[in-house]
């Protein structure tokens, strides 16, 4: 590893090396959870791996980022990545090799093995988050790395998955965070009702996103605007600007009866035209954006927002 | 066929016959373009299809359902599936026959052969709609499945895909619309430029959704909020109420310059933390979302939605 961060030698070209088999067994669980590493893969995510890690190398922390492999086409491509990769072990290697690493067939000549991010429960809810999503038995790793994504974007504070769902690391929810992952902390394997009960104790409201439920989100969201402007409104029982937690369930079943019943509300995304539902990552997206829009327009003047 | 829907007799066993075959081949474009003909499969799909096509049989107008193909066991678990079949052309077939004829692994037990559903632009527009999506050079059938469902929940009254998006008869994409490609007319084939000059000709907004937008949904519907409560409030140039054509770009690229330049105006979605951006489906939920609810409160009590 050279100042610039591009390994001058030793470009690994073996696609059957021992180190190759063991950075591919990372696309399997038991290897995750054993070395509590996986792999960030494509320019993006490898920028955002990179990124943090600096930052917290910076903040006198522990980095995240244990090994990066990367094409030397990849690294003209996108010349960024080597001032990134400062003081972190960066290999070059073939095509084939990293191919032979990576679970997508086309890895964007670049990946990075990385060490588990996840922070425990405590922590997130003692630093006055107001804003989380809570996902319970999500089983499609596409979708929970997309809500994690729109969690990100509506500037949620956490994402917490608890045992049930989907491993988060693995690298389809990885790739579907399009680098969310390395934004905002994420707590794994915590059981509904410990959640809801430790959100509760922190006048944390939450809300359970239901078909069925029995608050309408337009409604909140046009209770939330005539607040803000003065007029007067019905209250439904529920403001949205509020610390919230959101709950998210199964992609077919949704929440079950007993998690439905720990909320302080079942909230619908109410339907206007013939479908049945919206699918798990839009109905979270409209959910997070209708309470991070009632939050940002209390803290802003009403109309100030981005 | 017999009076309840439930063919009698010749449960088809062979994977490898003809017939087989000829349905398996729609899972390709070219046999569904020459033969004007896609598969809906699973219980779900097949219930939208033949639900649609009783509509149109009592309206005197030609069915879109051309065959069914069922397991008994399904029909035992569905048995809405066989009055809601009657008139049509089914047949028993074992599992494997089935399974020789999905795209997917699991078909569920049933499938249908089904017509083209697309409609033409004019039709469309001279319908008088109030909220539109158009996808422009969208390539991936869950992406594209997945809009035109969030489309459907939010009430939208067309979906139209140039011809550079994917194939919406492509079976992931059929899938991904979870029977919504049944509920609202479809447009396939269009360009941009025409959609937007008959669109504006009709007095309907183009709106390109763009991350670099000029304009911010929040605030548009800020706006919205406060004309509607008859508070004073800040104009951006656009009211979101107004009928209105979304128009949607590629996953990776969005929207080309020229197609931005067509449009009336570029709306963001706003993003409050370190994601880059929402993803094609989650963004464009967002967006119609914002319009339903516009037009909704506009038509309704101002509270009242659902």
């Amino acid at each position: 590893m050279n100042e610039t961060g591009r390994p001058q030698d030793d470009v690994l070209s073996n696609p059957r090396a021992d180190r190759v088999r063991k950075v591919a067994q990372l696309a399997g669980r038991p290897a995750r959870l054993k070395r509590r590493e996986f792999l960030a893969e494509g320019p993006q995510a490898v920028r955002e791996a990179l990124g943090l890690h600096q930052r917290r190398i910076a903040a006198g922390e522990p980095g995240i980022v244990y090994e990066v492999y990367a094409s030397e086409s990849c690294l003209d491509r996108h010349p960024d990545l080597e001032a990134l990769a400062e003081g972190t072990t960066a290999y070059l290697a073939t095509d084939e090799v990293l191919a032979a690493m990576a679970d997508t067939v086309n890895p964007q000549g670049v990946l990075a093995v990385c060490g588990f991010l996840d922070t425990v429960l405590e922590q997130v809810l003692d630093a006055g988050p107001r804003l989380i999503a809570v996902l319970s038995q999500v089983r499609d790793p596409g979708n929970a790395g997309t809500v994690l994504r729109a969690a990100d974007a509506a500037g949620a504070d956490a994402v917490i998955l608890t045992s049930s769902s989907v491993d988060i690391y693995n690298p389809k929810a990885v790739r579907s965070t399009a680098g969310s992952l390395f934004h905002l902390p994420v707590v794994l394997g915590a059981e509904v009702e410990e959640i809801v009960a430790q959100c509760k104790e922190r006048g944390i409201g939450v809300l359970a996103a239901d078909g069925d439920g029995e608050l309408n989100l337009d409604r909140l969201q046009d209770e939330n605007s005539a607040r803000r402007l003065g007029a007067p409104a019905p209250e439904s029982g529920y403001a949205l600007e509020n610390p919230t937690a959101w709950l998210f369930g199964n992609e077919a079943q949704g929440l079950s009866g007993e998690e439905l019943a720990l909320a302080n509300h079942r909230v619908a995304v109410p339907v206007y035209g013939a479908a049945e539902s919206l699918n798990l990552g839009t109905a979270a997206t409209v959910c997070l954006y209708a309470s991070a829009r009632a939050q940002q327009s209390q803290q802003g003047s009403g109309t100030e927002s981005a």
